[in-house]
């Protein structure tokens, strides 16, 4: 029996759109990051796919992208779990800034080691205190910390364990797991199933909205991974960003 | 401490603005239907609701009455719960026909046992067959029953056991607890907590999308229920059932 798990990324949100590190910010999809969500589930739909369990982060741009593929698959009634541990990466202070006016004013190459590089924290800016403020919100019963200023090193200690203790019995006993979630947490997930060093995974960049399937075996080994991309939607999405004279990645 | 438990009825469906008989066809919310739902999230933001669980069928209209709900309210991150148990009452035959025709076919009176006694089943009007077909399909990790020709009481023998076996230990427990289900789901929950008789309930209609309150004391006895409306909500849909020369329930 072969077992498959789905990683999706979020679709474009309303500050991607308007090029701002987001991280924790709560902002809603944007109406291309809808119709990104809408193909997706088609793709699946077209592709023979189905689920019965779905997880997903805190955060509403994964929570709707995952609602609005599983409408398009006539499948709003799956059960849902949500887990903060799944939330994107936290940017720290780069949190509502405009990615190109960083750039310009810290250089390309330390946008690149904050936004890509295994153990580099975002930038503490306002404060010359170089602790980890923590604090904790109210989340259903239990608090969660908003942990600031993570790395991707950062969040693998609450992405793989949440995998490993939640996830993953699911996928081993036969489910047909979707995990809805972020650049970063399923750069995360990628690292730790593809089993990548430090160095691999700073090149790694997962395109929004686009089917990641990996594939196991009995033991839960990973057997092989790829990108689910039906040719018809992929044509109308290349199309879509042709227009906006922006590459797709 | 008292305990509150907000049961909230589905929005407008398609199939309702046709005036059709809905049951456990899955048909989705109209337009009137997701703005009402918006309503119901603003009415209980403004009286100062909140909330650390939810509960909804497995039917769309209840499942985006919930989410449109806790969008407006910012909330859209709080677990969800979902289960057939709660799905509206199985209308058998009657699924699909229209009201008006039926009632000019049947009679005002023949309807009206229909839709609104106790213990009458929905009409088997094709087969001779007076046994109840239960069938299953795929749902998540179980089968559920498709149970057709369904009365008030046959569902009270699901909906009640799910409320007493999950919902209420959470109200106990003091979680802020809201159920979106559907017009019999809930005048079935209501029959069981305020004891009404079986003559009783033939006279309670739930409105759509208007917030039930019930308060318990400590040992989990009903103290009282009402109605949350927003006066400046309330007239705006007034005003707008007034355009549909329709009166409002």
């Amino acid at each position: 029996m072969i077992r498959k798990l789905v990683l999706l990324r979020d679709g474009e949100s309303e500050w991607n759109k308007m090029n701002l590190y987001t991280g924790w910010a709560d902002s809603d999809l944007s109406e291309k990051g809808r119709k990104e969500a809408g193909l997706a589930g088609q793709t699946l739909m077209n592709e023979g796919y189905d689920f019965d369990i779905c997880y997903t982060s805190y955060l509403k741009r994964a929570i709707h992208s995952l609602s609005i593929t599983l409408d398009v698959m006539d499948r709003a009634w799956l059960p849902v779990i949500k887990s903060w541990m799944l939330n994107e990466r936290h940017y720290g202070d780069l949190q509502g800034m405009n990615k190109s006016e960083t750039a310009v004013k810290y250089g390309d190459y330390q946008v690149k080691i904050w936004r890509r590089f295994y153990d580099v924290k975002p930038p503490n800016l306002f404060y010359e205190d170089e602790c980890e403020p923590v604090s904790y919100e109210h989340a259903g019963e239990q608090p969660y910390p908003i942990r600031q200023y993570e790395s991707l090193k950062d969040i693998m200690k609450r992405v793989i364990p949440y995998y490993e203790e939640n996830i993953k019995k699911d996928i081993a006993a036969g489910k047909r797991v979707i995990i809805t979630a972020h650049s970063n947490t399923l750069r995360a997930l990628v690292k730790h199933l593809d089993n990548l060093t430090d160095d691999e995974i700073v090149s790694v960049n997962i395109p929004n909205s686009v089917p990641l399937v990996y594939e196991f075996d009995d033991d839960m080994n990973v057997i092989k991974h790829y990108y689910l991309e039906d040719k018809k939607i992929l044509r109308a999405k290349m199309e879509a960003v042709a227009k906006q004279g922006k590459k797709w990645p």
